[in-house]
């Protein structure tokens, strides 16, 4: 069984060519390592991003059904550092109101010589389906219900192969929300990709992973065996907004089980790294010494944001 | 009579140039086809879009005081691939708010440097009223009250001559709701004015065009009749919006008397084009089968509202 | 004591090399002088705005928590006009709402590689304290409360400047609701950096200045005695939503005694100019042949408003 639940499908051509970005599984290593090589090609010596003219006779549209400022944001400005034309498409006014079908939407916005599309949703799968629905451009999920996020993965494992060089030897803990974070989905998924072999998924019960564990996986109900001696810490945002009721925790409570602190800290390696999807909720999933500490790499995750999104664009664009 | 009920006069320098575009109704015929040449040659040998660099040092605001994503996006796109700067002027949270007048708006954005105005407004004949009031600028017309919606006639144009390649002989039925759209008040024009013979509106009584039929338009309370032999079959959309309620038909009814299928496409030419300005009430207007079949250029017709809009630009910017 | 009045401490770097803006007090003249001659060059012999390559490497954001699309969209394309990269954080739907810190967003926004933000607010001193607490990036201030808006003084200089060359033998009177105004409290600070020594601040005695009157500036509760003899009348508008109910003034009153008419433009020299920040409310400020007279350049205001803030941006970068 595999983290993300749905087959991403129609995202490689006849010829193994990346045409849509759907979801981590079933993208062999080298592509992954593909893309992220060409993030890194984005970023200065000094971690800044360049400018690139790659995408300057393009059209990148964002359509965000999900409300989420920061993740358009960072398309925007990924989109616009690439030179391509962009376009919000106002969702809440749109012709959706005026009963036109999703696809029927799609396809005039094709027409209009959009040639990629930026989609969020709360329904997992939906990218997919309009992928397998349209011919002739590229999807980039943006996030789908609680399936898949791959672009946040994949600035996540840029920001792993900064610090740690490889993949092979790590110890990786996942610590939060596994049951309903798309993040923490496509993490898994690419981790295990990448050749991580331990990987460890560090939650309480009614949040832990939701079925069988993916081979090598192993999970834990408690903080301190779970980071023990691990080189990175990827701490996970509660959602209250995506989760039941029931099983949302007393943030008193999550904090001093499962929150990190200076001190919970000194259970990993010395040189463990702390990583975050942003926007933290301080005092709940890290301390504010945590997450403005030396080991936190929350910053340069966003940077890198931009950077993977450029190179997802780049690639699918067929310019590298 | 003519079927754009206000006159366009401000529209024209004294030397005949053409400075806004608000209708159709006293252009003479060699400048509609200049416009649509011009919007040619904005298209490749496939039909898909080129990039423009004519506007580079100008600036395009979009003022839509009637919400339409739809159509605000086209005019949006089309600036951007003249290269010109785009500014949406929000118009809820605007100044409007502070009792300043419209035309005050007007001039502060003109001193701001915009160049050209692109207006949507409920009211029919305010954008001729603003041209009135306003020099050095342009203003594009995207659809006043019921009078007229010349950008959307004149892809509806470029798209039959594409198809058709002449105006000469061609029989046209416009169907659906004649009598509140602005869009087919420019077509009939648009289409008199290209030399057009055989004119036909279809509709029920209560949507049928109000007032005396221009020269060479018959009407038709009867599909069947309207559409038999006809080149062109231009459906409009069913606007609830803009009806009053005792006008709007039962939909079920509608799409029996006055709804296109395949048997009934039938009736018409073998090679006639089924049009529409999208976007489509899928078993109201058109059932499905029409709608994504061979015959159907509803696609064809976004297309080409890009490449129409980016041309009205070029033109006004007397670029071409 | 100071019209503007809270420190504008952190704008100047160790060297005085301005790195914020903020406000004007503490800015020595010849920076003002500097900005204004970098602004005069970005227009061209007719007034018009050039367009600037300067911040083609630069990205600009727009943070206005308080609605004003005038402002914002001057500053935008201001931005666009120097070839910087725009985006409007759109605060309503932001990570605000998911309690990040104002704080984090803004380290978050840096990490996007957002070099220099536009902010607004309804708390005074709310952009130096952002200042105060990140680095690296450049803060401009649209306006904090009651307490300043440089950017609005800065173009009112170099409107005055156009018209009367220098400052130093002008008098200027301020009309209208001063102590709300935080134009009023920026332009009495920059008249007197620039050396004007005649400076009078008319209102009625709820709305004059609050405190003692700043070295060299007299108050007038009349309008006879405010503008006579004087070079430059500067309107403010009426802002009832920064008002206490209380303090609102009847408007046919207002204008009756401190509303600007051809008749009581006479007490001023016959070269006189009349200023307002727009937009005017005609009929109380001012009425429509005074707004639209000669002596009016409230439009010029407007073009100015934009070569100001594209050379604020300018100089910020380093490049002027």
């Amino acid at each position: 069984m595999n983290p993300e639940s749905i087959s991403n499908d129609p995202q490689l051509d006849a010829s193994g060519k990346l045409i849509h970005l759907l979801g981590l599984k079933g993208l062999p290593k080298t592509e992954l390592e593909h893309i992220l090589d060409v993030a890194n090609d984005l970023l200065d010596s000094k971690g800044n991003l360049k400018k690139s003219k790659a995408l300057d006779d393009m059209s990148v549209a964002n359509l965000f059904f999900e409300p989420s400022t920061r993740t358009r944001n960072t398309f925007e400005i990924a989109a616009k550092r690439t030179s391509a034309n962009t376009i919000n498409v106002d969702l809440a006014n749109s012709a959706t109101k005026k009963n036109e079908t999703l696809m029927d939407t799609m396809q005039t916005l094709k027409a209009m010589q959009i040639d990629m599309f930026v989609i969020r949703h709360k329904e997992s799968g939906l990218p997919h389906r309009i992928a397998s629905n349209i011919d002739g451009v590229s999807i980039i999920n943006a996030g789908d219900g609680t399936n898949a996020h791959p672009t946040q993965a994949l600035l996540d494992m840029l920001t792993i192969r900064q610090h740690k060089g490889s993949f092979d030897d790590l110890s990786v803990a996942i610590i939060g929300d596994i049951r309903h974070s798309r993040v923490a989905h496509s993490d898994i998924q690419a981790l295990s990709t990448l050749g991580v072999k331990d990987i460890r998924l560090v939650a309480p019960e009614n949040l832990q992973f939701n079925g069988e564990a993916p081979e090598g996986v192993r999970c834990f109900d408690n903080l301190h065996e779970g980071i023990n001696g691990v080189d990175v810490m990827m701490t996970l945002r509660l959602q209250k907004e995506r989760m039941m009721s029931a099983d949302i925790p007393n943030e008193q409570v999550y904090f001093e089980t499962f929150g990190l602190t200076d001190k919970k800290l000194k259970l990993a390696k010395p040189d463990a790294i702390v990583m975050h999807p942003g926007p933290v909720n301080r005092g709940i999933e890290l301390d504010s010494g945590v997450a403005d500490g030396p080991q936190s790499v929350i910053l340069q995750q966003v940077t890198n944001g931009i950077a993977v999104r450029m190179a997802v664009m780049v690639v699918l664009a067929g310019k590298a």
